[in-house]
Order: structure tokens, then sequence, then C-alpha cells
């Protein structure tokens, strides 16, 4: 059992309190700390903590606080980090980690010097859907990974500070793409090294400063290649999907907007339907538990038992400096046009790969490049001629 | 903190177990009962329990068991609730409660004047899809109820005592259409009293005594209905699905089949997909978290939280019996071909509700039918005149 | 090239007339009649027909006409049909064909004597979808059928006829059941006899005398069971599914609701979206090609194929004839409780059917019950032993 | 009526033919020319043409043909146009245009100064679902477009010459890219430029010199950005998706994968199921209607209508040009890895736009960034200060 001091009252704290507090756990927030005085006491009654207060260091350093979860706007989640070095203790934290990489590297050095368990709460690779995918990506159900996607789009984010540049850093790349950039990392393998990126971004639609909606490539050492979608001006709800091309087969996982509960009102209804939907009438697709679709259990659970075991859990903070370096060249790229490397000070994944040959063998003189049956019946091959490279044609059958 | 006892190492009980030690969960299953020595001892390593036994009293009766899981074939469930009853220990019970309503009342009776906790543990109406979809049918999203269906439909269970008759006491319609009845049951209204069930059956498959397939008819005092579709000779997996109808919306749930994860392989993979999954290559459809998808979590963290609270959990022995109930109605109909009344000797809801009228007034001289924009662009009404009593059509614009 | 009378300028005509002179095609409407001149001369118009008239008789007998199109309301069928036979056009006509069997019955006999050219037009059966479902039913890879499910629902049709009893001879069953009856029946098989149904009906919202909702059980002689949903309660749109069970594979269609575009709309659209729609905000499912996608394309380029081949199309006024009596059996069953004979004075297809046996053998001693894969990795079989009937399992890997 | 010579006889000249020759249609292709006597042979009795021919001037200049239809390899298409030019026959060419900018430009210029009907046979901006998406966007149901992207992969092409990066041009950029750019650019606006083009293209798995996995992003002058996704590595099937975001709405299409037709057979069927379907066992997707649903139908009614009508179909060779001008560009960002600009020499839509300014007013000191409800039932407004910039949250409720 551990005793949580929860830094932030806004959407995401809540949304974390709700699993952390969740079906029959162990574990429970004692202190809350926010910077509005009257926010902080309502998360305290809401989730029957023990205390709350506006001293960021007060609600760190109490005796019985076991681990401190950082859901402050990014800004200050070095401030945070920091505090939590200072005195010792276990520190998870939402994300982006940092608003570029060198905040996120400074974070990443601190915890490792103060050797204090660190979690990056990357939620959304531990969905349900995505942790069953990931299994079969790594048993070798799709084979060599060849491209993966993922796609987070929305109407735009609850809360102010999102809007402010200063304050967050950066708009939907730095909001939204941190999640896609390391699902599809996962899917890819972490120990390989993204190598550059192609980023396109642009205001279209907000009265903002930061990008309202970006595209970008991002390409790995072994030849694989990953693609981001973030926007916050998709009209219909949360758009949440990723899909993975290997050579022995493809994933699509919608995690949101198409899981298998749909309704029709007439428009009676009043409640809440879920995050980020834009209407109560006509046809709805209301997730089942958001909690645990979103990935929090699993995530937290995850957290805690590694907490409990000593082990490092599958996100660090690493993994969080690894994604703003990402997040940093696409940015670049976004302003040179260009490819932009990605600079990675720090690197714990394989180097020097290239992007493997992967000819198939027909007979002594050719490649196989397809083996098909037509709508006429036929059943045929097209090859390569090795010597001439020539390609033909076979009839097999 | 609960302590348990866990009758039975089947499926089942190991679906229960995952699902109590699962996500940092406070219980602990403390000791395991089975016929089979082997069987007990392996469920006691697997999960870590205390110690195991072949006999059932023992199990049940320890000093330190809070609470009994009955997880057993049909035909054990009235011994061992006995046994609780006289040990006086909390009792949850997989579905169904008992063969008929005869064993079901008299489990019914001893758990009351035993005065203990009783749950009974039907997972399907706890699922994170039913929850979500119930919430807007009680907020009235739906209207007026009219219709609902549930289908559980799959290959055949995977234990041998399922197939024969005296043990399971009936085929799928006692295996599924217990879950459906449920389903369907707290989607009308569980005050609302089943008053005669419609049912075909038959054998068309299989090489047993107890039908393979069937489809029921429930109807409601209010005049709903409801209908199930059970059966053990489906190809393509575990097919889990429910529709509701109101007067004012619709609801499609899909729990198993189609819920947004969609895989295609070549067929290298090799690994466990789902739960009544029939292939492992070509398209496959997982489900992310079998374990909360079917309701497990859902279920055992509302019955302990009611344990703790000494609060009435949704699912008690009265709903387990009240669904016996409607299967025997259900049975006896399949061999007469006649609507059979519901005998319920104990019936605890509303009593007495006729269907209602619904007119809707369109002026003082006519009742609204429809009003509909074709396809021309007209806007017209279709009306009954309260007087004649014939249909009119009108053109409003 | 076919000149073509069209009787009737409704719902049902118009789109009849946009398949006929659809794409590219050769035929063409030359005269129409209504009852109401003005319909009669707006559907000239908007058609470019040669000529209109209020005279049905006249519209029939032209000299140039070379096969009536039947689109009126079904009490005016018989009479239509007469005419037909009276001066030798080919007819083709809408669904249902009678009221009731006497009335399909005394027309499938007229024009079998008059010699005529006779064409069901139940373009639920000519479906994209149900043409390429029912070419892998026929090539046998859902194995033998067990189950045949057909649903229709939506908020109620456009036409006043359709809500008077006296006019239409029916409610939802005779409107819409007579669709998913002949589904089923085609995809059990069309030589297999229909031979009693169980049917439920109810009026449990509009203001009529006909039921607005029922369900329906079709029992054929080799044991095959077909199933109906019909209602014009439904809230959402037109729900057009259909499902096939066999012994070694399954069918889902669906043909309206969710057919692969979806569309999200904040509200500035005002279009038709689609037949039966009842938003045109939120998340809207038009289909892309109504006429093609109903079936009427496929439907009428086979009825002018056959016309001018001189062979039978697949849909004649037998099958007309064979629905309602199948129809006559429902609605005597919704006020009996009973499950009803079907009456069929005239029968084509096989007879004296029994339900087939199929024991799958495993050994000499046992037959197979299942064979399946746990989560454990078990490999195991469920079998009964021939000789005493007993049910065991075998680990076999 | 139309008499038509067919060029080509492969897998996309027999697609043709048979919608061509689909449903009643009037038109005939009355002479087939192949470079293989072989195949022209076969073609011509399986279509039922009067002749055929192995000289291409043979076909097209025979004094009954009235339109020529170029199904032929790419390599072929402009000597196959420049004697439809020397003989003035309208012509229909299937895609793309030509191999690049420069061939599409000379068979554009030439057409147009011999004066000749030319049709671009793009069927996807014809399939139905698009028509009926494009007609939603068009009646502004999207509101301002933002963002298009189609996705065309599947395992490879069918016919050799594919393959041949000489006879072909390219690999999947130009055979299947050419579909995924006329698609969004027609979402987007073809009266809206295509200024420049960002492409990474990699030969990833096939033994080719050619692409088999590109991913393209090409701007337009309005500010709306079109994406393209396009494979020959793609396991699982024929994925043919489009996507739309605009400022009032989404549009998701799905032309193949999933259009309401599911099947699951344990694998004793063998028929062919649909084109590029990769296996005949599990869950199968087959589309109901090939011939309609990839829009040939409604591609040739209206090429032949406007053919009669003298007016212009609304894909010609200058779209074609267009298309092969992108696809120049993609080409070579794809070497230079620099965003290229897209050559337009011949450019007939608008000009000088730029990208428009849609700041909301909320009142007279604020722009509105987003209004919502929250979880919490709070309405609030996330405000711009117009005069400071700053961002400010207003709870209104």
């Amino acid at each position: 059992m551990k005793k949580i001091a929860m830094l932030g009252s806004g959407f995401i704290g809540r949304f974390y309190a709700d699993s952390l507090h969740g079906q029959r756990s162990k574990d429970k927030i004692i202190t809350v700390y926010s910077r509005r005085e009257e926010a902080a006491k309502k998360f305290k009654e809401d989730y029957g903590c023990e205390r709350f207060t506006t001293d960021m260091e007060e609600a760190i350093a109490g005796a019985d606080v076991d681990v401190v979860c950082i859901s402050l706007p990014n800004n200050l989640h070095e401030a945070a980090v920091m505090l939590c070095c200072k005195h010792k203790k276990a520190v998870i934290t939402t994300k982006p980690l940092g608003r570029n990489a060198a905040e996120a590297k400074r974070m990443l050095l601190a915890v490792e010097e103060a050797g204090i368990f660190n979690g990056y709460l990357e939620d959304l690779v531990y969905t349900p859907k995505f942790l069953k995918a990931y299994e079969s990506v790594k048993n070798g159900a799709l084979g060599r990974i060849l491209w993966a996607k993922s796609r987070e789009t929305h109407p735009g984010p609850h809360s102010d500070w999102f809007w402010d540049i200063e304050q967050a850093g950066g708009g939907c790349i730095l909001d939204l793409g941190c999640h896609c950039i390391e699902i599809t990392r996962t899917f890819i393998g972490k120990d390989i090294k993204p190598i550059e990126v192609m980023c396109w971004a642009d205001t279209q639609v907000k009265p903002i400063d930061a990008e309202d909606h970006s595209i970008g490539l991002v390409k790995y050492e072994n030849g694989a290649i990953a693609q981001f979608e973030v926007s916050w001006t998709f009209r219909g709800g949360l758009d949440l999907r990723d899909e993975v091309m290997g050579t022995e087969g493809t994933i699509w996982i919608n995690n949101f907007l198409r899981t298998g509960l749909e309704m029709f009102t007439t428009g009676k209804a009043t409640d809440y339907v879920a995050e980020k939907s834009e209407s109560n009438a006509g046809w709805l697709f209301p997730v089942g538990d958001e909690i645990n679709d979103l990935g929090y259990n699993h995530m937290f659970a995850e957290m805690f038992n590694c907490m409990e075991n000593g082990t490092e859990p599958r996100e660090t903070f690493y993994d969080g400096y690894v994604v703003n370096a990402v997040i940093d060249a696409a940015y670049k790229s976004a302003k040179t046009k260009l490819w932009e490397p990605v600079q990675l000070d720090i690197w714990r994944g394989q180097s020097g790969l290239s992007k493997e040959s992967h000819l198939v063998e027909y007979d002594a003189d050719h490649y196989l490049i397809k083996e098909e049956t037509t709508h006429y019946g036929a059943k045929k091959v097209i090859l390569k001629n090795k010597a001439t490279g020539k390609i033909e044609e076979k009839v097999i059958e």
C-alpha cells in the first residue's frame, strides 16, 4: 500500500485519482497540492484525502508520503521533480516529461543521481488494446515492423494553460504527439534509434500562437517509419487510433470512438457521455470504462508493483526524454521544412543498425515478388531474375 | 481486505481468481477446494493460496475465511451453499444459481434465514459497456423500453460437465440463457414482472441430450418484450451482443467480437488469442482485457464493497432465483410449444401493471402517427382522426 | 429495350423509376398511372414519360407497353394483376404480393393461366451483399444452414395508406416481414418447406390498429429455423441486418446503417441524407448508393434479362405466394399464441425431409463433441461414449 | 449507344468490360487489341466482341468505333492517345495518365488540339461512397476543409509490368498515389492549387527497383493539406480508406475491407472472394459488388452521358496532368528530402489565394478558442484577449 501526494487538481489529476482509488485498490492519495486553495480543497474532499496545501514542497516533503504524482502544467514539471529529488521521494510524472529535451534531460539526470524511482505516465502504451497488440507484435505475429502510426485528434484540451504556449511549451505536438511518438516507438522497438523527423505543422483554426494541427514522420535506424497525426481541430469527439504494418500482418486499434457500444437517442438524455464527446443526441459512441480503456489502471498497477518489487517500470524518465528529443526535432523541422536529426545525447539502445535485406528466394535463378490467385482462377507467381533483374510472370497451376 | 475460499479450480474459477488477485487488489484467495487433488494443488500454486483441500466443508469452515466463492458445476451449488449457511460464511456463487427454480428457491431461503451475505455472480450485467448503457437507460436516454435482446453464442463450453445434462441441468439455455435473461431483465427493469415465455430449442449439431441452440421470448407485465439467442453451435468465436429499443433511442453493445482491436496475421503467431476464438491466422479480433471487459472486475469490486459496507449487491440470490424461474418456463415451453407462465412464488417487484397507453396528441382532433421529411423535401405528418379513426396525411411545409 | 407502364407514383414507384432509368439503362417508363391526376402528371414530368393517366386499365392496355410495374397499395394489387392477365402483359409487382395467401394464390393462378411473365419485386434478395453472401452459402462455405435471421426496423413508413389496416392488410409484419421471410427462406433453401410459425406481435407505440412490432420464428422441414424481427418503432434510422449460422460458418450483413461511410457534422448540413434517417447532425451513416445497395439495380436487371431470354426470374409470384402463406400463419399465431402450421396448397419444393443426423465420429467408441485449446495451452477433446452415452474429456497434447 | 474499342485485355481491361457490359447497359465493346493474340482472342470470346486484333492502330481506326478505352501499361498510353488524335476518336484512359507530367502534358495538348472527347478513368472519385461524401462536402456539411487523406495499400499488383520500373514508370506512388492525390484534391477543391510536396518513399520488402511504400503530404494554396499513404507491402487485403477533416465535421470512408458484409468460414469454401483478398478461411470481408463499389459503373455512366450530351466529364486529361505533376514533385522530394514545388505549366484554377483568417469573436474584447462541458458539469469558455493575447478561462454556467 502506497501513500501518494498529488500535485495538481485539474482534469488529468482527477482522472489519475479515479484510477488510483478505483476498483478495490490498495493505494491512497493522502495530500494534494494546487496553486489555488479552493481547487486543492475541493479535490481533498472529493477524493477523501487527509490534507491539502498550496505549498508544493510541503506536499512533497510529508514524512508519510511514499510517492509523488505530478499532474501539473508542463512548465512546472521540472521544479516539482527537483523537489522530489531533494526529498528522495519516488516520482511519477504526467506526459510530456518536459517542454523540450533540455528540460527532460535535466530531470532524467537528477532523478538518476538522486536514485529515486521515476515513472513516466504515458498511459496510452498501457491501454488494454495496446497491451494486447504489443504482445502479438513481440510474439512475431506481424513479422518485421515496417510502419506504425498513431493518431490523436480532438476539438482541443479542457484547461486554459494548454492554449498558452509559454506554460504548455507548444501546441498539439507537445500535448498529443508525445503519446503518438511513444506508441509507435514501442511498436517499432524501444531499442531502435529514431534518426530523423519530418514535420508539417500549422495553426489552421484556433486564434493561438501554437500549432493546432500537425503530421510528422519519424525514421528509425532499421528503416522502419513512424507517423503521427495530431490535432486540436478535429470535430466528432476524441479520435484515438493506432495502426501497425509488418511483413506478416497488420493491426488496427480504435481506442475510443468505435469500441462496440453504440447509442442513438433523440436527445432527452442530458448526461455526460465521454471525454471530449461533442454532442448528446443522435448516434453516440461512449466507451465503457474510460479509466481502464485509456490505460490508467494498467499503468498505475505496473508502476506501483514495480515500486514494491524494486524493479524499473516500462516507462521511465528516460523514455520521456527520448520522446522530448523527437518532439524537438519535429518542431525544428516544421520551421526549417527539412528532415531534422533527432539529438540524443543519451541513448541506451542499439546503434549502427542498417536496413536489412529481405529477399525471398523462389528458385536458384529467381527471387519471389508475389504469389497470387486472380479472379480467373489462375495461380501465378511474379519473379525477379537474379542475373538479369528482369521481372517475369509464371503461371504455376 | 477479504480472505476467500475458492470452491472449484476450473475455467471459471481461474477467471475469477485472475480478477480477484488483479490490478493492485486487496483481496486474497487463501484456500481452494477441488474434487481432484491435483487440480486443487495446481490452483494453489498458480494463485499463491495458503492451502488447498479436497474436502469442501473444510475449505468453507476455515476460521480465517471471510467469503466463499462457488465456481463448481451446477449440480453442486446447493450443497455448497448449505454448508456456507451452516458455517455462516458470506457466499458468492457463479451462474446459474441452481439447475432449476426449486433448487434456487431453497438456496435463497437458506441464505436469508442464515442471514449471510449472498451475491449472484452474473458478470455480464457488470461489463463496462453494460454499466454505461444501463446508466443511459436509467437516465431516460431511450425513453420507455420496448424490447431488449441479448445474444450469447459460441462453439461450446470448455469443460466436460457442461455437456452432461445431469451435472449441468440443461444445455445452452441454462449455460448462456441465464446471462441473457438477467441482462434483458435489467434493461427492462428488475421490478417489472416476467409473465410468460415462448421458447424454441433444438439439438441441431452436437451428439448430446441437451439443447445446443435456443431462441426465447419473455413477456413482461408492462408490455415490454425480452429476447434471448443462445447456442453452442456458433462458428467464429464468442458472439456476445445486446440490443435495446426504447421509444426515444436504441443501444447496440458488442462485448467481444468487434471491440476496436483488429489484427491480420499470416499465421506465424501461435499464442492464445481470446476466450473461444477459433483460429489464429487471418483476421482476428482479440479483446483488450478479457477480465475487465467480461465484467469480472466491476462485479467483484461491487460485491466486496457491499460486503464491507453491509449493503446488498446489485445481484443477489433473489435475482438468481428469478432467472431460474424464467429458465424453467423456457424449458417447459420448448416441450409444450406453448407460452408458459413464469412461476414466481417469491416476487418482490411491482405487480398489477398494464400496458400503458402512449397516444401523442397532434391537435384537438388528431393523434400524431409520424412526422417526416421525404426525399423530395416535403415535410408532412401522418395523423389519426380521434373521432373517425381515419388515417390522414398532411403536408405542413 | 422494354417499355414500361408504371402503376403508382409514390415513394416506391419513384425508387423503382430511379433504378429503371438509372446508369445507362435501356429501359423506359412510357406511361404512369396514379389515382391522383396531379401525382401522375408530376411523375410523368420528373421521369420524362410519354404520357400519364388516372385510368389503370388504359395504362396497362397501351399497345406499346411491354411490361407493367405495380407500385400500388397492397389492396390494389389483385385488380391490377387481373388486368395484366386480361391484356396479356408481362407483370412485375412490388412486395408483398397480396394482403394474404388467398389473394396471392388467385394472382399466381391467374398469371400462370394467362401465361404471362410474372416477377415478384423482392429487392432485398438482390442487394449486392445478399447476392455475395448467398453465393458463399450455395458454395458450402457455411456448411449446413442452421439458422437465418433477418431484421428490418425503422421509425415507420412514409405513406398514409401503410398505417390503414384496410388498405395495407396488416402492419409491420406484412410491410417488412415479407422481406425477412424471403431472405431467410432463400438462405435456408427455397425448396425446403416452411412448416410452422410462432409469432409475437404488439402495438407498442403507434395509435393504430395494426401491429408496430413483431418477432417471429419459422420452422423448416429440415430442422432449420428462420427468425424475423420487424418494427415501425425503431429509433436511429433504417436497421437492415441479416445473420446466418451454419455448421461451418457465419455471415453478418449490415445493408444500411453501418456500411463504411461515417460522417460527423455540427449541423450546418441541411440536405436529405438517406431513406429513413432521423437526423442531420452528429454522427450520420449515409449509404453510398441507395438504389444499388437496396437491390433495385440487380433485381430489375435480372427481371428484364429474363424477360428477354424467356426464362423465369429468381423471384416469381409463386415466391410471393409462399411468403404470404408464412405471413398468414404469423398473424394467426400472434392471436392464438400457438405454433401455427403454414398452409401451402401449392408447394413445388421437396417434401418429406426429416432432420438429418450429424454425428461426428472420433474413434470406434466415441463421437466427437468438441476439440479445443484452452488458455493454459492444453489441447483436449470432449467425447461421447457411443455405448454408455457418457461424456468424457481427454487431453491429447 | 456507343461502340468501344478496348486496348488491353488484362486485369483492369476486364474490370472495365464487366462494368461497360454490366446491368442492362447500352454500350458495347466491339473490338479488342492486345499485344498477345491469345489474350486478345480470349477477351473477344469472354465479352462477345465482334473482332480482335494485335494491331493497335487497326483497333482504333475502325469506322464503327465511337470511343477508345485505353487499359494498357503506363508506357504505352502516349502512343495510343496519339493514334486516337490521328483518327479523331473519343478517348478514355486508365490511370495514371502518363508516367510523368511531361508525357501527360503532351497527351493533354494533343487531345485538345485534336478536339476529341477525353476522359481520365479515375474510378475512385466515382465510388458511391465518395460521391455521397463529396456531395456533403460541397453542401458545406464539413465547413472549410482542413485536411484530406487517402490510403490505398495492398499486397501488390497482379500483372508483371507493374513491377518493372521501365514499363510502369514508378512503383506504388504512381500506381496507387494517383488515386489518393485526385481523391484528396477533389475534397479540397479542384480549383485550389497544389503548391508543394513532401514525400517519404522506400523499398522495404520487395526485390524491386521502385518504391513499395510511400507517404506524402501535399500543401494547397489555401492552407489545406492532403496526405497519401500507399504501399504494396500491406497484409490483409485491399485497404482503401479516405478521411476528411473540416472546421464543422469529419468524414471517414472505408471502400473495401469493412463495408458491412462479414463472413466466418472454417475453410471449406474455395471460391474467389474479392480483389486482393489474402485468405479464404477465418473472418473474411468481401464487398458486395466490386464493380459498383470501386466506382466503375458511375464513372462510365458519367463518361458516356457526357459524350452523348457533348459536355465535359468530371475527370479529363487535364486532371490526369495535374495528378502527374504532383507525383513528379513527390518523386523528386523522396530523393532530395525537401518540400518540392509542384510544376504546373498549365493551371486552370484559382491563383493567389492565401490562408484565410478564421477568428471567431466572443465579445468585443475576446476571441473564442473553445466552449465546453467538463465531466463535472461545468460549462466554460476558453478565450483569447484581443489586446493582450492572454488566454483566459471563464465559467459561464
